[in-house]
């Protein structure tokens, strides 16, 4: 098994810990498949925790500091932290806790459209939006991005289209989760204007805002000058850029004309989040950035690694370096695998992507790669796609992989 | 400012922290109110985290074991403490992991009621009970407990009333919130009877179970020897007993006939648990009985402190020791103040109860307080009360409260 580096090399955060010591974590990236795998599928990166937030914790432990969950200083932390990376001067006593970005739009999601109502999305889309928005009675609109030989764009048409059909509210997601679009300013006003047009609410996931590359920037939704943008919401979260899913703490952050009704959210809301998840994003958001800084750089090293071993490995392999986040949305048509390519690495590769299916009807033939690793892990990844395409039988191929 | 006791005296994890060093902390019950006020409300306790559980979770620190939850070993090992504790012997592999009690009677009841449908809860009744039912389209129907002299019983004949007029689900809490009574085999097998004859299915609310004092005993409702008890399904914690509410995570477990029932559950539900809650709960399950018996000695002295103090300084207040938990249902209707005494002593005593009010038509006059703390703010609480009756100014009293 290769990938054992123990030693904290250039990849910096991501270079941490060996892969014995990954296999040893709880979490769901770790346990979800037989440790004959290699898991580069959910969204979990295998950083250690920034000092700032490990120090934090550790006090919260001491204080014995584990019962409900309150904002504390969380919404001025995320103020501090917009209004230095994003130049977004947002009011911290407009912000609602809530225990992750998916809950913290089914209740805006409540707040602000009725039972039945058509909420689009674009697809491909992060694969709990299939599951939760059907769960609170919202219907699901695939408002496909377009692909062309550049990598994903608004379809502004397709869009259109959409809205005018008849829906209530657009759950946009930006920075893009999984095609790793960042949408310009001049996009964001033209989906404003839209909105505004088909009087349609914007519900803005920005779960992804701090992992933006040298290249392009992030405009938060709400910080815009539209009406469509200031009758909006954020959900935001430090759990993506500090690997903090599992701890629960989001903020729902309101246009200037969406504070009222983000103020009817109940405190059962807020309380139902993780403590620790709150003190850990204080943290992140407050004394974060430099631990940030060199993940930004292990990533952009590796998001160019996995394009020059997909170009060497894995040619038929469709890839284009995202302008945010971790994640590699891999256009795997042209391998002759089918319509989930992802099943066949993980049955004749021992390695887990994200099967593209789950991403809405333009996912057929794509996966998606989580690049947030070392790079003996990338390398280990991308080996066992190639190995597997190759006819070679993988040593990892046991039958533990056949039960699943 | 009394209650500055730093030492861990005779009660035990109940007197490791001092006043100030509660002030410190980020949590609902320490943030909630002015730091004036004496917060006894929410159902926090005052306690250092029990070992084991410390451990685990700064082996997860250094792991950076933060991402998306699974359920790991908590289910093993909550089964191993059902079958110590409770004689319950339950198969780990039909359990299912959820965020919290209340998402996850929320998730059971999406299982298996209907939107519309009828679900009988007994009053006084858990207050978030009345915002989450209707939330996910279910009615709630308020089916008092007896109260008689020596305190609250099961009322079957209202039970049965309720049942007959057309209910899906009948939400047991037991041992009970907040009148801490702890139902007897004979009581279940009585409901389990009526469920059966009326096709009610049972979801029970068991997030008490270790907290039950000498002279009575837990029997977990799918145990029981009965249809209606095999097609039922608990939902469990270590969330109370190891005051880890802030950390998300809880088991659902179903009798032997629920478990295709449960079997449905989407995992995203369990994905969105808290991964620092997987790990607390499966050290507290594993390791954290001796903590547990030297906790139940200090919350035992506390029950007949409050008993001795009540009678000595509020000789109007109606109090019956609990047989289970930290939480005590003061009947405050003798001392004149209102329906809500809990705003009298809040404003008048800088001592914040948890107004029965919101425990459903039979709190009126009523109010929750919590003794999971050190013996001295228990004498504190009660001295604010007995202050603010006799009409003496207290020094807590300033402008911060006006403004609540």
């Amino acid at each position: 098994m290769s990938g054992s580096d123990t030693g904290h090399g250039p990849g910096g955060p991501l270079s941490a810990y060996s892969l014995d010591e990954l296999r040893g974590r709880h979490s769901a990236k770790w346990r979800e498949y037989p440790p004959e795998v290699l898991p580069v599928w959910v969204a979990e990166m295998d950083t250690p925790l920034a000092e700032p937030i490990a120090a934090a914790l550790a006090a919260a432990i001491a204080r014995g500091d584990t019962g409900y969950a309150v904002a504390c200083g969380l919404p001025e932390a995320f103020a501090g932290f917009a209004a230095r990376r994003f130049g977004w001067h947002t009011d911290p006593a407009a912000m609602r806790l809530v225990p992750d970005v998916m809950a913290g739009i089914l209740e805006v999601l409540h707040l602000v459209t009725e039972p039945g109502d058509r909420v689009v999305v674009n697809t491909p889309a992060y694969p709990p939006y299939f599951y939760w928005l059907p769960r609170i009675g919202r219907q699901v609109v695939q408002s496909p991005l377009a692909l062309g030989p550049d990598g994903y764009r608004l379809d502004l048409s397709a869009l259109e289209r959409d809205f005018a059909a008849g829906a209530a509210a657009f759950l946009l997601c930006n920075p893009h989760n999984p095609t790793g679009l960042v949408l310009t300013e001049e996009d964001l006003l033209a989906v404003a204007a839209l909105a505004d047009r088909y009087g349609v609410r914007v519900v803005s996931d920005e779960i992804h805002a701090p992992l933006v590359y040298a290249g392009a920037r992030h405009v938060p939704f709400p910080s815009l000058d539209a009406p469509a943008a200031a009758r909006s919401i954020a959900i935001v979260s430090a759990s993506k850029a500090w690997n903090l899913a599992g701890l629960k703490a989001a903020l729902a952050v309101p246009g200037p004309e969406a504070r009222r009704d983000l103020a009817r959210i109940d405190a059962e809301v807020s309380e139902s989040s993780g403590m620790f998840g709150v003190i850990a994003s204080e943290a992140a958001f407050t004394a974060g950035e430099p631990w940030l800084e060199a993940l930004m750089a292990g990533l952009a090293a590796n998001r160019a690694l996995l394009g020059d071993l997909l170009a060497e490995r894995l040619p038929g392999a469709g890839y284009q370096p995202p302008q945010a986040t971790y994640l590699a949305w891999l256009d795997l048509r042209a391998l002759g695998l089918g319509d989930d390519p992802a099943e066949w690495f993980l049955r004749r590769g021992a390695v887990a992507l994200y099967s593209g299916l789950k991403f809405g009807a333009p996912g057929r033939g794509f996966a998606r790669f989580n690049f947030g690793t070392s790079a003996e892990l990338v390398a280990d990844a991308v080996g066992r796609m190639a190995a597997s395409l190759d006819g070679r039988s993988h040593t990892a191929r046991t039958g533990a992989l056949d039960a699943l």
